[in-house]
């Protein structure tokens, strides 16, 4: 059945809202395997922006799929699903007028960019953050004893195990999370979204 | 599989992230039949509050169904699905320290409750609006004209005609919108987020 669903476009625009917020709604997209550090990453910035008092939001993975995302596992099907859904809260957070921090594996290049397009085409600024670990490197750290158990064959699909991840051609930053500090990393995303302008030309930063 | 999500709480809480919007996260709900006026009504107090420096954020049913909802149809499972997925959204939009402006026709009493309690689990206001409208004034209305393709057939479900809604039986806040005009409702809704405190006590209304 198609209802023909028309957006209202109401009257308070995205750009109006930003005036509230005094800064431009972006996304910004970490990627990567399990324990490579996204939400590590995610969490120190979330920080850093706050003391600078630049509202953000942060989503990921894990926090998504005790409620929005409930109802979804981990086949090659769910996880496409669970990246689009991903991407859609990212441009609401957006619309709202607030920088979205998203961490997903995201393991598909394909979804990925079908993410940065439906922000594009929404004239919102999608920056891709590819966080590079060595699968060695994840596989020692695996706070979550994760790796053991995709090893040990009770998990299934497992990224880098038995489930492929296909890495950034071309990420927007790059950051060696298996040999650069966590300040290193933090100064680089601060340095981009101020060069790049992301917040904004009047924005707090 | 259970790969034991854990939520990350992160360095930064809702309480913060409310300093910085000089506000408390809180949802209005909307609930009534197909051109009861809901979005209408959403749409005026989006800008009575936008006018007052009060940061909120707009979901409805057809702007959902264009992006994250879209692949979900009008089947009683799907209707639930998009209440679900709605309220999860609204949550969001409140953790991020705004006010969630969500029209949604939600049929279901035991659906609109658990989108309730998903909220108060969480600490967070949760105003349901009842948008009282008859159906025959609806009808007479009807400006997608969904009532007369309903009446003919062509759309299966629609609600009112042949699929049910379960009226609030203690709204927070009822709205009579085939009597009321619509800056009654508006100075009723204000009046009541005013005196109830849903902004905080430090908020700039």
């Amino acid at each position: 059945m198609n209802i023909n669903n028309i957006a209202s476009p109401g009257n308070v625009s995205r750009g109006e809202r930003e005036l509230l917020t005094g800064q431009r709604g972006a996304t910004i997209w970490f990627t990567g395997i399990s324990a490579s550090g996204k939400s590590t990453i995610a969490i120190a910035l979330e920080k850093a922006l706050y003391e600078r008092g630049i509202l953000s939001y942060r989503l990921d993975g894990d926090n998504l799929r005790l409620g929005i995302n409930n109802n979804l596992g981990y086949s090659q099907e769910h996880r496409k699903e669970n990246v689009r859904r991903a991407g859609e809260i990212s441009k609401i957070v957006c619309d709202a007028g607030l920088l979205a921090l998203s961490s997903f594996i995201s393991p598909y290049r394909i979804d990925r960019e079908s993410v940065r397009n439906s922000h594009e085409e929404s004239g919102i600024s999608f920056v891709e953050v590819f966080v590079d670990c060595s699968t060695e490197e994840a596989e020692r750290r695996d706070p979550k004893g994760l790796y053991k158990r995709a090893r040990g064959n009770e998990i299934k699909n497992f990224t880098g195990v038995d489930h492929p991840y296909e890495p950034p051609e071309s990420p927007d930053i790059h950051l060696r999370s298996d040999v650069m500090t966590l300040e290193q990393e933090i100064k680089k995303l601060l340095e981009f979204i101020k060069i790049n302008n992301i917040l904004g030309e009047k924005s707090k930063q």
